[in-house]
């Protein structure tokens, strides 16, 4: 089959790789119809070391389930499924919490000996308790954008907003105007949020997350952005603060903007280890800071039917579409922000 | 009248200064009868840079109301009443919310033109809404001590329970045996947490920790002590980790010992302000990170009653009392680990 490899900052490619077959009894073997590229892939694009050997890429996909080990049921050849971006048991302690992302029989695609998702097939480990069947919806459908972002951004969105206990008539600011914080206001209006104030500065993006439902939008940042959010909520901030990028000035402009007693919650993977969290950051206003990687399976059936339904469209995040030959073209797109993200349909 | 100042590490006198007078209508007062010193009283002891002026010292106070300003109404002359470690006016919205330690009309004993509570009296800004009554209760009732905590320790420790959402049947860690450590214990029990392991190395503490429900003890520190914890939890940790102590070293123990997708609840004042948030430590396995300083104006009412009624007894965690000219020997018996909480009985 194809499949995607990173060797390097910037460098991308598309290459043979092996079929992927059944390994153990759990498992199972989905023929991919659509994937995409990540926000977080472009981490490793900017910053991973050089190799000789390739890493897999990709860990969005819908596809169609091309063979079943022995001890899966629920599930048939042929059925269209969406995976979440981390496999899990979903029976486990940490499944029936709802935290699938640290379940001890799981783990991350395109990690160990699990390849990736940009590529034309592949091995599902845990195969019962990580696809969702997606009855009735056919393979060339319109819905599946919105279906593939289920698999991550849209799960990852609504993460933060769970997370800040976003609830009736609040006031939200979400920081960062790529897929997963327009996923995050679409989320937090879901959640009954009453205004929702996007931190963004591309304007395209932030149309978006207009439509998607932000009534104020900031394209200030750092100390200046504080400020016009503090000028939009009487000096006081938000109560809740869904942060969806990851670096360090995207948290700090978090704590400049939370209100005493809020909460900061986290789904941009922290590109940092180290960050104040003291009595003059955190600790005095009695601030909250939760979030990490969404348990995206713990919400999938939460928010399918309003995706089969047409009631919400988080499919409307892709912008550029292209094949998987032309992978390495969707990473550059994306990494020089010409397009927000970049569905490959195979 | 006399009151206790800090000139430098180590340097804590007793002198005369003025009697404190009311300044606005919404002031009180109050002759002190019962106050204390504070674990967090030890770290400018430890740090403060030496000065000519000294610092007035004390936030922890009962006592018996002198004088009243024309606009508060509800308290009368002669009345005891205990106040929490920080004044509010119990009605703005952050008060509202259970937030007093963010109103804006509040503020802490011994800062700027507020006196400390380790002297024979001290104005009350925001008297109304700050001081509690404690109607029936003598000025030499033996319940004094445990009515005491309430200003600090016994609703610090609270404080860190709720926060970490604490509830019935958990399994809940505590790090540290001072008085909040102690008392978070006792707070973790009433709020239903059938397991509590407590992390102290002083036995007579751990004792009495015993005493208010702990059903652990782990004497180890650092790597050695997670390890502890971990092994008393089949491997995973706890979902609540109650941190009473603030400096780092109990931060990255509180970081090794919580559960994947666990709460750390921080009530020790963090004596740094930089440390690992990221996806090694609470990202990762979504942890959540709360606390600050306890608003014990909100849980005053509710701890009230088993107070009043003997069913608890936070007040065993004094275990020196002294006069007020006697201070000095107070800082430094609990400083040299001698007293775990000292009493000044005025």
């Amino acid at each position: 089959m194809r499949a995607t490899f990173m060797y390097g900052p910037g460098d991308v490619r598309v290459e043979n790789a092996p079929d992927p077959v059944l390994r153990e009894p759990t498992d199972a073997v989905v023929r991919i119809v659509r994937s995409c590229v990540c926000g977080s892939d472009l981490h490793p694009y900017h910053s991973m070391p050089a190799a000789e050997q390739g890493t897999p890429m990709g860990h969005e996909f819908l596809g169609v389930v091309a063979d079943l080990g022995s001890e899966v049921s629920g599930l048939r050849r042929g059925d269209l499924v969406v995976a979440p971006f981390a496999y899990a048991d979903n029976t486990c302690e940490f499944c029936r919490e709802g935290l699938h992302t640290s379940c001890p029989n799981g783990g991350f695609w395109a990690a160990g000996d699990v390849g990736g998702a940009q590529a034309e097939a592949i091995r599902v480990p845990q195969a019962q308790g990580t696809l969702v069947a997606l009855p009735g919806v056919e393979e060339d459908s319109a819905l599946l954008p919105s279906l593939l972002t289920l698999a991550d951004v849209y799960g990852t969105g609504y993460h933060a907003a769970k997370q800040a206990r976003v609830r009736h008539g609040m006031t939200v600011t979400v920081i960062g105007d790529g897929a997963v914080g327009l996923l995050a206001v679409l989320s937090a209006r879901q959640l009954g949020a009453e205004r929702v104030i996007l931190m963004g500065r591309h304007k395209d993006r932030t149309d978006l997350g207009r439509e998607f439902g932000a009534t104020d939008v900031v394209a200030a940042r750092g100390e200046e952005g504080i400020a016009a959010v503090r000028e939009l909520t009487g000096g006081r901030g938000t109560h809740a603060v869904l942060e969806a990028v990851g670096h360090l000035p995207a948290y700090e402009q978090a704590v400049g903007v939370v209100r005493p007693g809020g909460v900061i919650s986290r789904v941009g993977v922290p590109q940092y280890e180290e960050a104040p969290i003291g009595f003059g950051s955190l600790f005095g206003p009695n601030i909250t800071l939760t979030g990490g990687p969404a348990p995206v399976r713990a919400y999938l059936e939460t928010l399918l039917p309003a995706v089969l339904d047409g009631t919400v469209e988080p499919g409307k995040v892709f912008d550029l579409t292209i094949d998987l030959d032309q992978t390495p073209d969707g990473y550059r797109a994306m990494d020089q922000r010409e397009s927000l993200k970049t569905l490959i349909r195979l």
